[in-house]
């Protein structure tokens, strides 16, 4: 048996031996983007706004014709026309000139500002500007909101509904993604059932609460099922999903001696690289080695086996992905003290109490509900030996 | 024209409309219910575990038959058997009989702890137990984790991997979810284009950015694509839309004129129940019921659709999908003065600095660029004069 790692090392294991593996990447249509992650950097092509644009509804002026007009000395532009919505605005004003335009119209050559309706008249082609206009003042300046050649959106982000507008102002309708992983899970235990259990059986639980959360990562997922703790049918249930998936995570059955089934399992198909992490709950973890791809062994105790895939598995995907490290989604304040002395990092499913403050989810031994209640996690490190009531702590989402 | 109304009034007002339509409900696999919304609340049918079971290896025993054991004077116990995983204990455990047991395994009749294999020692047929076990030690007791009849999930939820292992625990594989409102939107503007832009023109956003945020509020999207601000063409779109969609969204082109013609197209179809709202961005919103359908008309400006869509239409469909209100994400200090003075709510791009703490997007009037850039938004209260360094703000997700 191999020794037991830090949950540091551990992830630095996992790391390190999938770091040449590499994912393919597809071209997808912008609409169908969403959720994906870029599998390159985005430079824009060209300006956002394309051209100087106006910000209000008035005149188009040449900002130094205006300076010193007020309600009692307005300056007066001849008005040389309207540029319409969408019109290219292809002539010059020239000084003592002004053309009408409306929000988001293209300002001619020569013009650099333009004035609100509301501070003018007009009467007879000619516009009476009460208000002094600064160059740019009312206008968004060709690139100002992208610049052309700029690096607008990075390898590796999960594209949100923001960044799908930058990619539809760029005029980009396709999509360099990277394709999902596929993650395969086979569930083991002599008392896991698929059917509905007889008394000393259970339900099995880890298939679709893992396959779920492989999606919620961004995978696909290939689900075998849930598989006796025999030595031949794990095997063969590896064997298969080998061939179909990118991973494989076994949520190990409960029995004494199948945690060493799989390893031996692991062993010798490939290589066994940790086997046990300091870090409540996860501790029985095995990762290993299997014609070149990573085998996850994960705990049979729902509770632990997400822990394990949120904080093991889920950096292996994120890194695959080129996706930017996990990082707390907060901070609160304890409501309580909480003991721990296990010499082990442990991870507690915490809720907010009614003041807001941040409470462990009440449990003696709840499993399911436990998870389903949580609002997210907290971290106890391995020396500490507990947290007092009153401790600001960053709290991660599930 | 109506008078514009509070953010509070305009939310009121669509919530009232609306309140009477309802969603179709549809069963579906519990395979495909990530992120489905529940239907109905769902009430446990039976225990789980449905038997008691040890959380630890060793031996099922009286407890007290150990009371008083230690390592001096251990308590002998004969094992009579040997209780596998996943196999009903149909028989009782007598005074002095213990059995052995594995993780997860069910407890005969008669036993109400379980002893570590740790604290025993065993030898032909007896098990010396050097350690006392209280009542229901390492035990997880029938209907402990979830109780048989208790209300597990409620109506409404988003479902997420965590209730998924829940509704897999009991046995559930058909989940009542309702059906996604289907919301169509249409994008107006003479200077929108969907092909490459000729100088003057630009590329539609909003059809792309809008879809992308209906999708992620859990909904199906119709695009219709961009219209020319002609009453004919929009007119005939909005028919389209209202066939096919449970609400239409009109992202108005920015030409002057061409809001009150989308008002004016309503009201002849329907009615009209605001036009305005004291926001920042967002003012130029206008709401509507035609055939029995909301009708959203949001601005053409994509920052400002966005968060009309965010505060507005998103409320409308949280509501349909019975669930619960928008609440703040978390808080941060200001790292810098925000003035703001113009008497109505106004809404904030926000990003952390290196310190951790919240300072506006920079920018002069980027549009496209600053809601990418965002981490998140605040609200300036209507009558604030703004907000100082240092203050402590309530930050919501995008």
């Amino acid at each position: 048996m191999l020794s037991v790692l830090s949950k540091a090392q551990a992830v630095q294991t996992v790391l390190d031996k999938t770091a040449s593996l590499s994912l393919s990447i597809e071209n997808i249509e912008l609409s169908e983007a969403l959720g994906r992650t870029l599998a390159a950097d985005v430079v824009a092509a060209e300006n956002i706004p394309a051209f100087d644009r106006t910000t209000v509804d008035g005149y188009a002026v040449i900002a130094a014709d205006t300076f010193g007009a007020g309600s009692a000395v307005p300056a007066q532009l001849e008005i040389v026309g309207e540029i319409h919505m969408g019109e290219n605005a292809d002539f010059s004003l020239k000084s003592g000139q002004c053309v009408r335009i409306s929000t988001g119209g293209m300002l001619p050559q020569g013009a650099d500002a333009a004035v609100m309706v509301e501070h003018t008249d007009s009467e007879e082609g000619l516009c009476l500007i009460y208000q002094s206009a600064a160059p740019y003042e009312n206008v968004t300046r060709k690139g100002e909101d992208i610049c052309c050649g700029e690096k607008v959106l990075k390898k590796g982000s999960v594209i949100t509904a923001a960044q799908i507008a930058v990619l539809a102002a760029l005029g980009v309708r396709q999509v360099s993604v990277f394709c999902k992983p596929v993650l395969a899970i086979i569930s083991t235990g002599d008392e896991i059932v698929q059917e509905k259990p007889r008394l000393g059986q259970i339900r099995d639980i880890n298939t679709d609460l893992l396959a779920a959360a492989v999606r919620q990562a961004g995978c696909e997922v290939y689900c075998y099922g849930a598989v006796k703790d025999e030595r031949e049918a794990i095997d063969t249930a590896l064997e298969a999903c080998l061939a179909r998936a990118d991973a494989v995570l076994i949520s190990g059955g409960s029995s004494a001696g199948t945690k060493d089934m799989t390893v031996s399992i692991i062993e010798a198909r490939g290589e066994v690289c940790f086997h046990g992490i300091a870090m409540k709950p996860g501790k029985p973890t095995i990762f290993g080695m299997v014609a070149g791809k990573p085998v996850f062994g994960l705990p049979g105790h729902p509770l632990a086996a997400y822990f394990v895939f949120r904080l093991i598995v889920r950096t292996y995907i994120a890194a695959r992905l080129s996706q930017a490290p996990d990082m707390p989604h907060k901070s609160g304040v304890l409501a309580v003290n909480i003991p721990s002395n296990h010499g082990r990092e442990e991870y507690l499913c915490i809720q907010y109490n009614e003041e807001g403050a941040v409470v462990p989810v009440h449990t003696k031994s709840g499993v399911i509900s436990v998870l389903s209640a949580a609002q997210g996690f907290i971290k106890i490190e391995r020396n500490a030996e507990g947290l007092l009531k009153g401790t600001v702590v960053d709290i991660y989402a599930l």
